[in-house]
């Protein structure tokens, strides 16, 4: 066992260099004709613009906090750490959006010459990309890391997870402004005003709208999962770090465990994969459940054998004393996690693809306002059943290892990272895929195919954004318990408690809760803004460039992109500031204590907003599909028009706002445990 | 001091006194020609014929509960106590809507004969009988559990607390299903499919819709302040009750304390409402202002003096030991309580009358779609600074008094409640007297003076809302507080503590955020489901009865009213029983400190969600206004349209789903603090 945590960097390294012959194979794919390798271009150059200019920004960012963390901890070395896990995220970031934007085309020409199980493959394969990526960067960075420092420094290794929080705020808040932007603009211009179709080559928004799905839902998502993935281990390692109790070389064991889950995560997620080319020929939906399925099952069982290995030599008494309930305590808990993931990730669907939907389709037949109105119910309702189950497997994993199997509880939920952002990723290269197959003016069996893709992409992407929070909601419980454990080794924390009845911890937790309603607030408020000016914009071009409505004249649309790329960089910049200082400025002025309840009220409160938001948004956008299948009227019907008000007021709820919730709530946590040391001697400074 | 409190009855029944001359002066007051007392009737009789039918809903609720307390716990008397909250609650109610619905026409004919400062005075002497009701009933109830068992066995007056908190649920989830299924069917159908206006005879839902607005805003408001009121006053002397430290007499001061400050505060509050002819020739909103003003100077300089008294012979060591900061202490919790009500409506005003909402009727001008994400990010928004108060609040009453202080606030935020109350019950009369105006032909320049008056009205219910939340939010920490203090009084529970650092605490904190989402879902798809069934009932009468429209048959309102009764009624039932059993489900199953932290996440989230929804709702209805007024294309343009959508989406906000979060978070507080010692019992019998 020790020699698999030995080399980790070694197996994150190999499963980088199988994404890379993934790609290389994608790539071997013809990407079509002359206008489609254009188009394919043009996304492929906006997104890496996009991302170029981003990481310019985030890297001053980066920098800056670099040396604050360089001058104020003790541990140098956490610094490096969090340079580390912020690079490891931004590569990830362009290893998978370069294979994603360049994978779209390839699927409409699969689509065209071989049919749908060859299109399935390219676009599952192009997704694969990013989802090794994220698992391998992780592993291979969190690998280095514990090689060097679990013996002597554990603390070190949170800097890792900090880095990785650090990008994906910025990632998720800015590219989801960004694809916002472009969406809601190119569709009130376009689809409302001129009438003409999505994705209608004549609409200036038209690439924005392209570059938006990968900036969005594969950069995006990928930093999120890659953040909560690196921190749920983080977070276990930092608990197990803690539950030596004086026997030699326990502490290590705990250590190791949660680095041993992902190994055996990944390779679940390389097998599943691997297999996809087996179950090709199924329907999309099947393909990849069963691909999800296969990898779910092989993590069980490797991982009950990892448990049962790290535990044989361990006494029932010394297990009992740390609150592990025999030798498979830690095993119950990682398959606490996976079933929470999985039963969120039904509920999710349910809310947004079933009965539900077609309360608000009908709601819709009597105006947009009543829309909304039973919109937003549902996204209050959706809330009940996922928040009951993140109860349960807090409770349960708990009850079967303590605080630590919280932590553990997150591990096993994003162990098969590695499959679920490959099936994640696959959804915008489908919808691309689309995109083009309309811009091209591809035969009508192309755009069929597409179509089936995306469906299936849309419902991916839906319970993929309810695993989303619920590892996040999970993660950054666990960041929690680690900074509460942590506290508790400084001298005269001894007995720190975080009592709900003493009013700084409850102070806390409401200053806790209003941190989530602002960052919500902010990032809509940048979307209704940025979408106003891509609106003049597009509308501008339809004035002045007569010759793109006739079709003669091509739209401007770089112009689009760079609105997008300008307003998601310039607003992405306060509330990640905000998110990263508050923590540290509760701690410092009102204590520690208020400190653990302000993370308390802060994941609470984001746990709650992220999924009413993500699921109220999901409803909305397939209420009108609904509609659009011909249902109260079909298309053009006035409960289309007011399925369209939904679908609109859902972007940025379930695209920009709602996911933002998920990093929130980890870089609070994780920055908190990060500047812990530092809080603390500010705070005996001014208070004595 | 103490005859004060020993006669604190007499008090309240000389306030109820006061109450019936005001109510006989308002009557003094001509109705106007037989139209005008015909419509009057017809608004009198539906509001009393849903308070009957709804009464007699309740009364088997009440009467369950009274059996089940009565066989549950050991002391008899707190069943009692519960029936006494119940009826004066109810009584208060039944006063207070007599005069509201008896004004109404009698402050229209004042505005035709008389002017605007008569018709002032009509409206807001006719809500003051709510007000001093409101205020005099619960000193009259509390003075006498007090006299009787504050000596002996305190924790009986809870039990009065709990049976107010269980009318307010069904007051104020009931009232707002009906007054928002009445106000959105007949407007849309009415203004929007009609085109007829607001208030208009022919609309079969017009008398709903006026019955609709005192239901609400005086019905529901009242018996949610009445909650508050008690709540945080037993709250307090529950706290007190565990304050003794052995020295003789001393706990018997700290329960004394709340009594004394809401006597003076009635008296506080009489003194206003009888100045208040003073005021009458001011523009309207200086005379509210000034009128709760005064009161409340009176309010913190007589509370100054009963703090300085009562804490006279303490030494500085007792004060000291009890976490009390010198003799003035509970003075500055009252009057943080008080800066706090203050600054919550200030931001409510500026949020929902200021320039958020020049924002969001700019947001209009791209469609609905953009009201609606533009009104809701302002809602998010204006969570923060009202938290913000709340968490200093907090802090800074903790920092003065201990626990104590959180429920000292909560009672000086309530103090004057008899003046707040008629301030608030003031605008529903306004309205309506606009709403016969305009049905009975009257003059325009009556129209124009109730339109001013209902305009102040709309403003100071907007404050009344955050003003509510704020104390709701109070309230409930205090009783939070008073469970906790309480519960380390039974034996083995000496050292309970509340650590968010464990897992059975974060299990409770999750699950309790989860029920504020689903009270939420279940009363706005309420409003939804019922408005469908009124619009259909209004649509049928105007394509069957032709006479409608022509003006000669007039419309069948009662139907309409029955229609919103029914829902009401039936819609009610399952919130209330969830939210009562909700808690001790949970306290039994899993345990006293899930218990706790189930209340902490409700309290906060419900917080939360009160605000967002109240604020937004204001916010769309005053964006709606300000377009109404002439901006972005005034009335008819589509900006106008877009902001209509908005104000319906934000009336089940506003006055369904937002208020009720305020009933629940106290009623599950005040359902935990009785049922304590059964929960203990029975979870010590199941896991022994």
């Amino acid at each position: 066992m020790e020699f698999l945590v030995n080399y980790a960097w070694l197996w994150g390294l190999l499963g980088l260099v199988l994404a890379f012959f993934i790609y290389k194979y994608v790539m071997s794919f013809p990407p079509g004709d002359k206008v489609m390798v254009e188009i394919m271009e043009r996304i492929h150059a906006g997104a890496m613009v996009f991302l170029k200019r981003e990481y310019k920004i985030i890297s001053v960012f980066i920098v800056v906090v670099f040396v604050l963390l360089y001058m104020g901890l003790d541990h140098k070395m956490t610094s490096v750490a969090f340079l580390a896990g912020a690079i490891c995220s931004l590569m990830a970031g362009v290893f998978g959006m370069q294979a994603a934007t360049l994978s779209n085309a390839r699927t409409a020409e699969a689509a065209k010459t071989h049919g749908q199980a060859t299109a399935l493959t390219v676009a599952f394969f192009g997704g694969s990309v990013m989802g090794l990526s994220v698992a391998s960067l992780g592993l291979l960075g969190l690998g280095v890391f514990f090689m060097l420092f679990a013996g002597t420094d554990p603390g070190v290794i949170n800097g890792f997870a900090m880095g990785a929080s650090s990008i994906a705020l910025f990632a998720r808040v800015g590219g989801g402004i960004f694809t916002k932007t472009a969406d809601v603009g190119s569709d009130l211009v376009g689809k409302v005003e001129a009438g003409i179709p999505e994705d209608d080559p004549r609409n200036p928004g038209v690439t924005a709208d392209n570059v938006g799905d990968n900036v969005g839902d594969i950069a995006g998502m990928g930093a999120d999962l890659f953040e909560s993935y690196v921190g749920s281990v983080v977070a276990a390692i930092a608990i197990g770090a803690t539950m030596g109790l004086g026997v030699e070389g326990m502490a290590m064991k705990w250590m190791m465990l949660p680095m041993l889950f992902i190994i055996v995560g990944l390779a679940s997620s390389v097998i599943g994969i691997g297999l996809f080319n087996m179950l090709k020929n199924m329907s999309p939906q099947s393909a990849l459940s069963n691909g999800l399925y296969i990898a779910g099952v092989l993590f069980i069982a490797s991982s009950y054998f990892v448990v049962k290995t790290i535990t044989a030599d361990m006494t029932p008494e010394y297990l009992q004393s740390l609150g592990i309930r025999g030798p498979l305590g830690p095993f119950w808990a990682v398959l606490m996690g996976i079933v929470a993931g999985m039963l969120i990730g039904a509920v999710t669907e349910y809310y947004t693809a079933r009965k539900p939907i077609r309360r608000i389709a009908e709601a819709s037949q009597t105006g947009s306002a009543t829309t909304i109105i039973s919109g937003f119910a549902v996204g209050l309702e959706s809330v009940a059943l996922p928040v009951f189950f993140i109860a349960m497997a807090i409770w349960l994993s708990y009850l079967s290892c303590g605080l630590y199997g919280i932590a553990i509880a997150g591990v096993g939920m994003l162990g098969t990272v590695g499959m679920t952002m490959s099936v994640d990723s696959y959804g915008p290269i489908s919808d691309n895929a689309g995109g083009i197959a309309e811009q091209a003016h591809m035969p009508p069996h192309v755009r069929e195919i597409t179509d089936g893709l995306d469906a299936v992409g849309n419902t991916t992407a839906a319970i993929g954004k309810g695993f989303a929070i619920g590892s996040a909601a999970l993660t950054a419980l666990a960041m929690f318990a680690a900074v509460s454990q942590t506290m508790k080794t400084y001298p005269g924390f001894e007995n720190f408690a975080l009592d709900l009845t003493e009013a700084h911890v409850i102070t806390g937790l409401f200053l806790g809760a209003l941190i989530p309603c602002l960052l919500a607030a902010m990032t809509m408020t940048a979307v209704g803004e940025a979408a106003f000016d891509m609106i003049n914009e597009i509308r501008r071009q339809f004035r002045e460039i007569p010759g793109i409505m006739a079709g003669t004249t091509p739209p401007d649309t770089n112009s689009c992109v760079d609105i997008a790329t300008t307003a998601a960089l310039k607003r992405m910049i306060l509330p990640g500031i905000a998110a990263v200082i508050s923590p540290v400025l509760v701690g410092i002025f009102i204590g520690p204590e208020a400190l653990g309840g302000f993370l308390a009220g802060a994941t609470l409160t984001g746990v709650i907003l992220g999924l009413l938001m993500a699921n109220a948004g999901g409803a909305w956008d397939n209420a009108k599909k609904y509609i659009e299948q011909g249902n109260f009227g079909g298309k053009g019907s006035d409960a289309h028009k007011a399925g369209v008000v939904g679908d609109t007021v859902g972007d940025p709820f379930k695209d920009t706002s709602g996911p933002a919730m998920n990093i929130l709530i980890k870089l609070m946590s994780v920055v908190s445990l990060v500047t812990l040391p530092a809080i603390i001697a500010i705070y005996h400074m001014i208070y004595g």
